[in-house]
């Protein structure tokens, strides 16, 4: 069995650019709502985003071993994805390893677990989704895999893969859809700037989706 | 059945306006401690309060058609407060819904379930009090009621009961309380007053709440 | 029995003070990975730190009685560390419980259920580590115990025991081993500057951590 | 303030007795689907059932003093449903209490909170639905309120309303709507003979309710 | 899109009906540790099994509609595997529906919420895995998809794919993959035949699995 | 570090076995309400007891090295009490781990985390406290402890202190406190048969336990 593939192919960095500044909830949409990952999964703080292809990693519970192999193998602009099997409560990522992502140009970490370390990360600005905060430290003695698919928040995410986050929370895009997602959203935003224009106007968002048809169909009745 | 109620009984807005800078604390201890919300409900960001009356919306889980019926209703200044019965990992609200009820100057939206594009929402400063944020969006197929009583964070609201809320929680006051629970809340503020000059002043709590007594029934034993 | 206890051991103050200022994922691996304290027990707000001896209460569900007592025994600079025995929603403390704790200078309060009135307690500065908000009252009935060991966010307490928390949450360290500690504390951040140095400069840290032994033993594959 | 209110309006017994054997799903439906208590509280083995009008208990967090209170103030056949206010890690009722709730022939309890002697009292045969067993004993030292309206697993229960549950659940029915409840009972339970053997002959379900419609309306597609 | 898939490869029965009998422990060791389902998912009653191949599908959050569908479609020994999206808390199945699926011989139902009319159905024999019982029933109103690939409890399941249940939890093994671990768990339990007496003849785990080897690499210290 | 210590000191035998057949319930009570174990720890099937010195066992998460270990090392009679920090969905114990147990004559297995092979195991007849059951297998490649004290659902466990569990959940009673506990579980037994048969009688509860001074006390309002 091979543990690490390192040869992957990403979504194009162009297309990727392309992605920064939208939000997840309109790529959300825009992918025929696929790919949401679980809401725990937060930013560490307030406005910080991801946007990169994703480099998978798959950690035994409380063992950040394939982390360090990870920020080894990376290439620049990659967003590690690291599954680490439902153990929350450890600290996978610190301030070291922040501070060797940042050298190595690393895009970001998303992680289904805690990290610590979280003021000098914030400071550092290096991008992190996690479900919080935690200092107990992990043992480097198992092995796991790397670039596989792994489930991650409830999504299945293939190496390359789009990862976004924002806010409101995390997306995967698929790489082969990415192209098409884009175009979604960029229409999707055009509509909405449409809409919204209309609702500042006043018009009512019933009107606007044209929902008195469902009322009448459900048979809705009003005092 | 009737499902949309409009001709609601609301709080008097004189009255409502005093409750304003009032802490939803001071307000739920003079309500005879009634009234306060599950505390995983939570304002959006660090600061934003909720004060005005119940706009009630029972929507189904997933679902979020009644909410665009709400917002055609509801009248400047209302509270829509929304319960989406146990369903929490979805986006019952967004940006344009924001923007529309923005138009039409609602007073704010509490709801028991997670909200969308919550950066976007913070920068209008429309004021939401939610679960969390997830990007899922929802159906807009199912009826619900609104205006009916409805159970929201464990405390049945009736339509036009006043909503209060800050960095504490949420608490709901009766519609035909308000005046009582008013005055009870002045009364405590000034005695807080009092109260923390005296402790400033170095007196020790169980002397300010003659604590002694207890203790003494009690049976307490020091060393 | 004796339900209080006054004479109590405490840290001294000149070890405290050098622990100010380290961060408490550090001191936990200092102390061989003891005294990590649950996640979910978090500072206030940002940046809010504690450091200080431990002053133990052991409260009664729903009940803050001993709380005021605790607040008449404890010196300078405590940190009053509460158990509230698993029942977290409910205000244990308050705005008037802090102005009485600022004026008899008490060092900060840890405490594993609910407080309320934050944005005062945080205008005020009072430091609070907690597991969230919650505007309902307490009772102030049921007799509890202070300066007994108690179990703390599953870390057992001894009174005058070391309490550190930051951002990344909270570590105990016993009284008597503070002073190894503090020394492996700084060992550890002087190791750390070097390896951050190298990191920087683009080392790995599979090579600083001297890694490829273990993957090496553990037969790792790549492709 | 009235704590204790006893006397109460019950349903009479001729109906309840006319609900015994009627499946707690069945008269969920019937009601208008109302009524339905959280899932979580469950009979302590399985085949125990409860039918009786309610004797409500508010007790406090950890205390179990008003349920002694209520074993001596409930009559023959009345269900104490009693709520604990969402600490539910403590024995609130045992093999003593058990015992006297017998030999005064009250009709069961429906807590929601744990309760301990579990073996000793299902040998007796009381039945008893609640969230689980635990050891831990309470105080008897804090007043609650008897026979006041309570929120109880999600349902707010008003004395003297039907308490019904089985295998599958919990149902609260209201005291003036057990007539019009049991006829609807009834009714439905004829369909389903009817329906059960049409769909013992073969026939779909999609037939039998005649989904094929909403199919249609709603645009299926089928390969 | 197509909603509904009905012609799908399933595992063939030969192969199904070897797998009687065997544990599902058993089975996800020789599948190389993969497919284990969320443990909160278990048998309705003790000693009930499934074994079959899946028919897969995927339901709105609070609505059946495609469970009716579903019995229509699926061929005799097939096993229903619904998703409800996360919304575990409404009775998405009752007698009325046992029934038909018994008529049909419909293999039995592994679904990620809750069911009704559990006594009736045990009784009746037809074989559930679920999260729990609930009398709360569900709208028939919202389409899903039948026979698409679906997460369940964890684990991504293909329609075909061979489902086992047992006391312990569930099972999946993808459907090419089928004869592989057949032969891998008869070898299993055929190894650990051997093992057991040697263990029963007073043989050492330890020495069994020659684990000596690894506590020396580890360094462990005994007293 | 010393990881195993085999030499400890056992609640003496004659002392154990007259705790059997004693419920947990009132050893706890005797103890002074102390070493209830959390209540999500319970037996494999109803009726199952435990009744032992602890063996106590510290596991990584998701590593079951340490039991094999433990199960060599420990004697007839003894408990064994393993933490796994956490990490519950894990099957740590099965089958032949359990026939080895049964051949060594091991009183017992109490663990903070799920088991696999229940209904094999429960044929057996070795009795097993745990949080669930789960098919997914762990690792053999961490070492823990042996014989260090540990928490154990919330409880500091030493090594030789008494094990006690029955349908209820699970007491730890110190080792040299098991004279006094003992001594007071009698006449505690004692007490209640009296006290059972005056309620059996007629008195009250209220009467019995003298809470109408507490009432007064307190000032109850009865209508």
């Amino acid at each position: 069995m091979i543990h690490v593939i390192t040869h992957i192919e990403r979504t194009p960095k162009e297309l990727i650019d392309q992605f920064r500044g939208i939000g997840t909830a309109t790529v959300h949409e825009a992918s025929g709502r696929k790919g949401a990952v679980d809401c725990a999964i937060k930013p560490i703080s307030r406005g910080v985003r991801l946007c990169g292809p994703a480099f998978t990693v798959q950690c035994h519970p409380e063992d950040n071993l394939m982390l360090h192999k990870a920020i080894e193998r990376a290439r620049p602009g990659d967003i590690l994805v690291a599954s680490v099997q439902g153990y929350y409560e450890a600290g996978y990522w610190g301030g070291l390893m922040a501070t060797s992502a940042v050298a190595r140009k690393i895009g970001g970490l998303a992680i289904d677990g805690s990290i610590r370390d979280s003021a000098e990360i914030i400071k550092m600005g290096f991008p992190i989704f996690c479900r919080g905060f935690c200092i107990r430290g992990t043992t480097k003695t198992v092995l796991g895999l790397i670039n596989h698919p792994i489930l991650f928040g409830g999504v299945l995410v293939h190496p390359g893969d789009l990862i976004l986050g924002d806010d409101d929370g995390m997306v995967v895009v698929g790489r082969m859809e990415c192209e098409e997602v884009l175009e979604a959203s960029i229409k999707r935003i055009e509509a909405e700037k449409t809409k919204a224009e209309k609702l500042r106007a006043g018009i009512s968002g019933v009107e606007l989706n044209q929902l008195e048809k469902v009322f009448k169909f459900l048979g809705l009745v009003e005092d």
